[in-house]
């Protein structure tokens, strides 16, 4: 029973969690293997007995949750057996290529296909007033953060969140995946890489981004929906009518909504682990149901092989987001699931999927479990997608599909550049507001007021209504000074949160336009193929059709985004500029209190 | 004619001024020794040609304008020749020894007799919010910056006016020290020691201080007024009633004020020199006077011999601030001459004596020349002036004397420390606003501006309201930044004049608490002298009385400068908080306007 194993990689145990903190290449004692949840008991070299993640141990027997690093091949091919032998392509490479130039270091995604003629896209992922900020702040959206469309903020934005590399969520690691695993599929070995991804830091990154989190990538590229013989029947068809504005999805009548509340702590393994439960309530029910933050997970991985190819999906908020203090933690964390949830709600294609409204309104843990199971053998996912998705208009051609495209890409990079902009700044505007602006007003109270115990002591009479109101003038500046300090959350915040969002959904284009990229690639190659007959003409004109398929529901994507953005900023700025009249004349109205004070007879 | 001199001090040209610069040590021929105005002309090594002050230079010509240093003992004789033999007093030990001690080196004035017992007093001297401001930023009044009391505000409070050791006033050169010189007495060696002590820096100020700024201190201990035989007979004596307050000056009924304006720039030396003229207009006779900055500098002189002893004469603003520009120099200069003159109108000793009328009302530039000749001859000066005081309560008994100049010592002491901790945090928050506060604000407006631009390049339609909103907003937070950085100028500005000026008047405290020190030292000794039969009894009788006569002056000095202290602050609070409201009610009325763009239909 005495099985020693090695630690692969650092962790650090949360306090008061059971937990015990080991450094890669250390040699600890399994002490209990049977604690589940992905976890085991060991004892270090000091004797120390505590928790740790099995998949930063290893020995002898292969945990199924941790595959050896780099089977490219073999996880390739899961998934890909009923796909058709498109080998006459020079198949994946321009496909995957932005998956794996981005992923394998940190180059910019954009880059790839970034027609803007305004210099190296490089050059651009800095520009940023303060050159100093850039580099730590404005990081590429395919840095080494495990999710590849992972929501940068915390990096960007420290204030009071930041990302813990070694705390490992509690919620994450329960037995559920146990379950889940039974499930069979890729799903397994993603839960426990995606894991191990985070804590081990970039260990093998690309790998799980180009294997797992872009079906449309790994499984196919976009010649299995071009050159796809015959769609699937009987699925709900995805229309695109043309509104004012261009190609629009089909919008319901009301829109859906939901509300994120009510965070609960719960534990599990005779207490040894904790959880948190949110209830949500969906508007069309108007009934509450219970999740955890693996939940969303799971339903974020759902949505991002269904529709990741036509919809850019924004990741969930960091999974290791921490707070100073637990509430503040549980309370952002909330209001950013409300955030993501919200904006899924507000999208008309997700909204009205069927896993999304499982996870909205399943009626009890069974029919959960056969929703899951469903959702997770769905074969509409990556580029088939677009099988499903029927214009109303006139099919586009070539050149119009790639200005489209093009124009897409520029206007997201551009954005994207701009929204880094606002954080950076906001985020240099907070530290100030929080930090030295409060403390000198505190001082230019206390000059006041010492100035004013000076005065009594003078022993002059008609001292009092100087000393009392230089007494009242330098309290005023210590309000001032609180009120400096507490203004960033009553208004900054949403600014911030605001644009983190936007980033996020920023950092998903380059994957969706990319989809579209490669798809233009393929039909570009059509008449070499005809000519060499690798294909029918009739295959020729299809992938045109579907290629302006596509195109449509880029469209419509953008026009979804657009008026989103428009509403969003507008919202954000009201509320933004309200707050800050409000802080301003507060001031204003303690100053001439203060003022009044003061008298020259 | 190729006469050699060497360089004493470092001298560096003024620009357009046909000055030379030169280093301390180097040889220069003399090219003309005629220009006159304390100015020689000569050529450096290089062939360069230009003007230097004489007493930069050494040659053969002893100049009677550069005695030998540190000859005190002849010049301690000057002007001693009519005081009687009071060498049976271990003599100026005590007396002088708070200009020696402070003089010497950079000590705290206050230390010498401090009675708070509050810790060290060079402690207290650096109490101070900020430990990192007080070194530099909280000079002992003492420093070795020429003038005793010398207004230190530059160097706390560089904020655009510095201190240029290197610049030379042109004004005060030109050859009406001359005339003056042939006027005898101890005035001509201090215009030209003073001179030279401006430029070389701490050149033996000591024996400057101890010399020519303290007859009081220099020409005799107050023994000299304590155990004078009789008073010369008919001065204008200078009443102390007894008001709410305790003892208080006679006041006239209307108070004098006066203007500074129009300055004047005119040259002398065929266009070689230039200065600059203020016009002064006083209230009482309302016809304008011209003077120079020399001439302030001598009336200061005359009246801190005059009255230095029972009444703190501020110094002048410092002759070498300057500002970036020659305007601002002359501006800011002008604002602080104003200043002083104020304070002086609003002194009712000093504004009614003989000296201060001759300055604001002369008729012509005769009548003007025989006035100084006349005050340069004044006897009483120095401790002598408490002999024209009458005050017209009882005698007060010694324990009380000493009581009543402690209480003032320690106010103005701990009102010493509360100014300078205004003027630290001041100059921190002057530096702040002028600094890194607008070009954030101005950051946050151009972000905001950017990201209107991209929104303008979505082609997306109805995008218009939100960019020029988006852009209002930008603009508006520019509009913020130029607020902010231009405010100080308006509120914070006057805030600090104030304070710096009464840092210079409280810089004078230690020399005329210091008299009153000496002189109640002096009684103490009188039973010991009349046992050992060196003072008559009836001579200690007298020394009590006149004792008294001085508490009485320094009482009335001291409610005259509280009253004036709390009309002061109240003033500038008054405008402070004032500009402080317009401030902040402009930048919420902008954004109420910006907010007004916004909207979410």
């Amino acid at each position: 029973m005495a099985l020693k194993a090695q630690v692969l990689y650092d962790f650090t145990a949360e306090p008061g969690n059971n937990e015990l903190t080991v450094k890669e290449g250390e040699t600890v004692t399994i002490t209990n293997q049977n604690i589940g949840g992905g976890w085991i008991e060991a004892q270090n070299s000091r004797g120390e007995v505590g928790l740790v993640p099995e998949d930063y141990i290893e020995f002898s027997k292969a945990l199924p949750s941790f595959p050896g690093a780099g089977t490219s091949g073999p996880a390739l091919s899961v998934g890909n057996v009923a796909s058709p032998d498109l080998s006459f392509f020079d198949a994946y490479a321009p496909t995957s290529a932005p998956a794996q130039n981005q992923a394998s270091n940190g180059n910019d995604p954009w880059s790839v296909w970034n027609t803007d003629p305004s210099g190296g896209s490089n050059n651009n992922w800095a520009s940023n007033p303060e050159g100093t900020q850039t580099g730590k702040n404005a990081p590429d959206p395919w840095g080494s953060h495990g999710h590849p469309q992972a929501y940068q903020g915390p990096d960007i934005y420290p204030y009071p969140y930041l990302i813990d590399y070694t705390g490992a969520e509690d919620d994450e690691w329960d037995d559920d995946w146990d379950d889940m695993k039974s499930t069979g599929g890729y799903v397994e070995s993603e839960s426990g890489d995606s894991g191990a991804m985070q804590r081990g830091g970039a260990h093998a990154t690309s790998m799980k981004i180009s294997l797992n989190k872009f079906p449309g990538f790994s499984k196919s590229g976009p010649e299995l929906y071009l050159l796809c013989k015959q769609f699937a029947k009987g699925k709900d068809k995805l229309p695109i009518y043309t509104g004012e504005v261009g190609p629009v999805w089909s919008y319901p009548e009301s829109q859906l909504d939901c509300i994120v509340a009510d965070p609960k702590k719960g534990s599990k393994m005779y207490g040894l682990k904790s959880y948190i439960e949110y209830q949500i309530t969906p508007s069309n029910t108007n009934r509450p149901v219970n999740h955890r933050y693996k939940h969303f997970d799971w339903l974020y991985e759902r949505l991002l092989d269904k529709f990741g190819s036509a919809i850019p999906i924004p990741s969930l908020p960091d999974k290791q987001v921490t707070g100073r203090f637990e509430e503040e933690f549980i309370k952002m964390r909330m209001e950013r699931l409300q955030g993501w949830m919200t904006r899924m709600c507000r999208h008309p294609v997700v909204s009205s999927s069927e896993v999304f409204q499982l996870f909205l309104t399943y009626k009890d843990e069974k029919d959960w479990k056969m929703g899951k199971r469903k959702a997770e053998k769905d074969e509409t996912v990556g580029v088939m997608i677009f099988s499903t998705i029927e214009p109303e208009a006139p099919d586009l051609d070539l050149i119009e599909v790639e200005q489209k495209c093009d124009q897409f890409s520029r206007f997201t990079k551009a954005m994207d550049d701009g929204v880094k902009e606002i954080l950076t700044v906001g985020h240099e505007h907070w530290k100030r507001c929080t930090g030295p602006l409060p403390k000198e007003y505190q001082r230019i109270g206390k000059a006041f007021q010492n100035l004013s115990t000076v005065f009594t002591s003078s022993g002059y009479q008609g001292e009092s209504t100087l000393t009392d109101a230089l007494t009242a003038a330098g309290k005023t500046y210590e309000d001032i000074a609180q009120m400096v300090a507490e203004q960033p959350k009553k208004d900054l915040h949403f600014l911030m949160e605001t644009n983190n969002e936007y980033k996020g959904l920023l950092g998903c284009f380059p994957d969706t336009i990319g989809v579209h990229k490669a798809a233009i690639d393929k039909v570009k190659e059509a008449d070499k193929l005809v000519a060499t007959s690798k294909i029918a003409p009739q295959d020729k004109v299809t992938m045109g059709k579907r290629a302006s398929t596509m195109s449509y529901a880029l469209q419509a994507e953008m026009n979804h985004f657009h008026s989103n953005r428009i509403y969003d900023y507008n919202r954000v700025m009201q509320l933004y500029l309200e707050e800050q009249v409000k802080f301003y004349e507060t001031i204003a109205a303690k100053l001439r209190q203060a003022h009044s004070q003061f008298t020259t007879m």
